[in-house]
């Protein structure tokens, strides 16, 4: 049976999940089969130029009338809409993988994930770095118990696309709009990312916002527009079993393209990987020992057999792929997917407690 | 107008292209279209299934035939059919992408290249690495004189899947059947690598060829077979232009799943970079100074407009697919692809003097 | 004129020391020559086998009677020493060189600061790390505008020696004669070296200190005792500039022997290098391009041209050279040195205030 | 029993001698004491001057004379006067230890060894790279099985500071005083070291040299002068044993001031190191595992005991310390050193086979 599948946006997350289903038929033949039927847009025109590119079968402008027509509907859209569409789609049985952050308020999310909750469809959050080859393999040895009990994590999401003053506004930059800045945007990968190696949840933060930039360049080149979200953000977390994490967020981190740096440190080892840099991962087995430089692409990697011989690097794309394949075999056994809405709200909670946190100077219970 | 595509073979590098095939609409939409008409294999139901998972209309064992219905072939069969095969092809006036090294013997490579010049198709050797983004980057500023006069180039291509004396026998260790081992292989690539870079040819050799493990175990587990091809590779080559090269080549490399490091010295500057690393490269662009991590994903880097924003790695296969886009614009167009079947000669012929010259002990004009 | 210097303790920072003093003729010649005098320790034995070891005419377990023979005093003895010999030195006159952090309670330094107020000697904190060549360049860098303002600084100062529940507990570990863990002692050195770098101090702190194992076997090998410091800390500061910073110190950061981190990061710049590791430094120059590593041993670097030809490794102990090169240019000069006793006592005011936000949860001024 | 020494030279060589010399109280206080006594030049003023700097007690340019005093010579003068100081000393029965390499040509090195051999004295070639700490901790590995069998080696040597065409002449240029160029001053090391860690000799040799500037500006500024050396060097060398290395060294190698990589790969395992990089190693323990880095400063390290607590980095002048503790514990026993001058022999015997090997572009037998 083919799964046909919707998809709202056509941005860069859209453009990676269309990459995403093109590829299953080749690389996961096991994973059901999927038509890509109808992309919903804002313009007509653009959502029919980007229909065509990206495989489409039609383009619509109309969200209620696609919903009729398929059995899956991926959101990738500007945060602020996540909220109707995921709960249209959910209320009519369609399952749904939503965008990260999953809303800009802790209200939406709480919304959505009821919605999540009443429907008879999947519903999960694209938290895609989870199925990034090094988070698996980290969690592997965290759950199997190789880095013993895990004391101390730092994960730096370290972005420069915002250093320069004069780069321009955009609705990533609107608090309305986003929810938060740099917090929603990268923030939320690692507390979803921390929490899913640690298979723990956040109990308690601290956190501290900057803006170093207050208002940006029109996009229309007319005037200037104020930020207000942060373009950093600095969160303590700590989990219910102990351990303490220090996350870091930046757009603002000079010289970084795009750098995830995560370590996780135990009583018996330590892991240490960049979830964006699929190939490889640094394992300290042994306290009295170094770190080794594992091939990811080696026999028993995760995801390895699906692709090419060892060796042969992996980018960053294909963690879609395999986020892609793990939904759609949910949707078609009717089981949960993780990371579900649950999942999306518990990050969303962390993040609105941040702000609380960040604004009151203090701890904040999640 | 849609282009008809066979694929010979399904092994590695045929999966290689099917992908790059496929992909090419989402990220090459200017590409001609391309139809995956028909994959050719020897063995009827594992051609069958192949075609199915690459997603190919049919499959046959006959080449013949599928020739008549084709505008294009990718030539993906163990060296030893590549000859029959292309020129085949080429003499139905069918274009042809063919693997490397084009031929196991220079003989061979000849009468391809005799092929290529009296067919009015397109030939093309398939040394994915000049389509790597820090191949083309390097050649930018190697071309650009960024560099000065390149003296010394040094290219380490180190596997090490033979590692193990158990490892098992295949047909790359048969002299027959590959021409010969981590030479033709790996050094191959590196030859024409170079030549690409410095837009010269090599104009003397010598060579030393190590044979490591001289029986191995039979793939039916039936006692051993004699591995007839080198293990490890050392060359010394002079180009026309006086920049001399180290190439060395090991599939015994301890430790180096798949490491290609080349490095090309300049008066004036200096490149470092894998061609399998496709999101990086090294710069001294003074030599006063130190080197610089480029980011090749950045704005400005080859090929970056066509994927993903600043940061988000490539893969090793993303080379293929630029490699099949410029292949089929040359299809369309009529014009020579290059690397064409005389670089894949020249290269041939470089790897025959090695051979020469490693037998000799002497240095050998090519 | 020849100074006469006493050294207290015989540790490592006393040994380190002592190496400096004997390499000064032949590298800094040009530095005021010195006698190794005595030594002072609290077992006479002992510290007449280091004063041979380590060269120093003769030992003793009378501070004040060595007082009265010296022009400097270095204090290498356990930080709940400091106060009491550094102020009994600087009441007679004789200059003193501390090891940090300064004491171990803000009284303690204060009342140092008050007796180098009050004394015609010249008063040093021991920060070795600012006199490391990285350290040195990267605050050229900064003060001569290249990185612009700088908005956000990472330090990360990362040890293993505690991961072991069962390493020993050892005076280190004891509130009363530390002060602080890893804080006081490896933060100490974060703090002022960012403050250095950035010319500027903090403001505010925010703080988690971590005591993982509470409780330690006693060195006498007769039950545990107790754990009454944090064995890792997270800060973060606000410089009155408005430069924001995260500083990890960590005794128990599994896998790393000793590392510190540290990132500056500009509107037009960044750099990135540790302090511990004399050589090298990442500098990017432009946010729109990569780092590059800068070879500090070429000339221009900061003290190259007192060792050896470009391309030869310092080690981590010639910033403590530099160091004593400095403090004996100041105590011949009569003029002050910086790291004085006022900067110690600014880091600990910082240390101190970390304590208290750590213990309220809540952001602290300075 | 204090032994003196005098030391002949005072230019890099001669400085790190005396370092070494001056810091063996401190770190190595079982080697024997050590009196500085005389410093030889040729020029008096210079002589006294460098005398006064390196602690000696007097200066001369009367070698007889220094010899009549001393116990041991360091001989760190240009190669052509390595002969006729290390003979002159040997057949006074002074212990020699004579910079690398032993001679410029292979004859006066045969004189050099007959020299060692007929006196009673010690003679050692300072190889000082065979003294640091990654070399110790290789040939371990290596000597212990844990490699398995070695079969191949890589050993670059690269520097830079003959890129530039107008770089000055010096003595170390003209064949008559230095022997060779890169060749004579890297691969020289290159061979020494990977026949130390082999414990095995060279028995084969091709080689390729480039002179890629011809003439140079004389020092002194008037005109040119002829550079009759080369400026690079690539060597294929094979080992009694059956391992086969690449040896590579050159002072054209843009963009690298010092590096010396070197790469022993086995069928049971691997290292890589930089033999100046004296703090860590990588090793592959299994080839399917990955490299791991070796903190050398760790317990158990090779000299990690004599210097600083783990994770403080040593310099490129602690192995020459080593080497001097070495050479002196053989003059206060009364046995051979070792890399002897029999070792230094040998290697100039391969530097001679690659001549020849270069010259009639074939294969030489040592």
């Amino acid at each position: 049976m083919t799964r046909s599948v919707a998809l709202l946006g056509h941005g860069f997350a859209a453009r990676a999940h269309a990459n995403a289903l093109a590829r299953l038929p080749m690389f996961f033949p096991d994973a059901p089969s999927v038509e890509r039927s109808v992309l919903v847009g804002r313009d007509p025109d653009r959502a029919a130029a980007a229909a065509d590119r990206l495989g489409f079968a039609r383009a619509t402008t109309d969200l209620d009338g696609a919903l009729a027509d398929v059995d899956a509907l991926y959101v990738a859209a500007p945060n602020d809409r996540h909220a109707a569409a995921s709960t249209a789609a959910l209320d009519r049985d369609v399952a749904v993988l939503c965008e990260k952050p999953l809303a800009p308020t802790v209200d939406a999310a709480e919304r959505m994930a009821r919605a999540a909750d009443r429907s008879g469809a999947v519903a999960g959050t694209a938290f895609n770095y989870r199925f990034s080859p090094p988070t698996r393999a980290a969690r592997r040895l965290i759950s199997a118990g190789d880095l013993g009990t895990v004391r101390r994590v730092r994960a730096h999401y370290l972005q420069d696309w915002l250093v320069d003053p004069d780069a321009p506004w955009s609705w990533r930059l609107d608090a309305d709009r986003a929810g938060s800045g740099a917090l929603g945007d990268l923030s939320a990968h690692s507390v979803d990312l921390v929490s899913f190696l640690l298979d723990d949840r956040v109990e308690r933060v601290a956190g501290d916002l900057q803006t170093v930039v207050d208002e940006r360049p029109a996009p229309d080149g007319d005037g200037t527009r104020p930020v207000t979200v942060d373009d950093a953000a600095t969160v303590r977390a700590r989990f219910a079993g102990g351990a303490r994490a220090t996350l870091e967020a930046s757009r603002v981190a000079t010289g970084h393209r795009n750098t995830h740096r995560v370590a996780v440190e135990g009583d018996e080892g330590a892991v240490r990987f960049d979830p964006g840099q699929p190939n490889e991962m640094a394992v300290c087995r042994d306290p009295t020992d170094g770190f080794e430089t594992v091939d990811l692409t080696d026999p028993g990697g995760p995801y390895a057999d699906r692709w090419w011989p060892p060796g042969h690097a992996l980018g960053w794309e294909h963690a879609v792929v395999h986020e892609s394949a793990a939904f759609l075999d949910c949707v078609a056994a009717g089981e949960p997917f993780r990371p579900s809405f649950a999942d999306g709200l518990a990050v969303q909670r962390v993040l609105g407690a941040v702000e609380r946190a960040a604004a009151e100077g203090s701890w904040v219970a999640v």
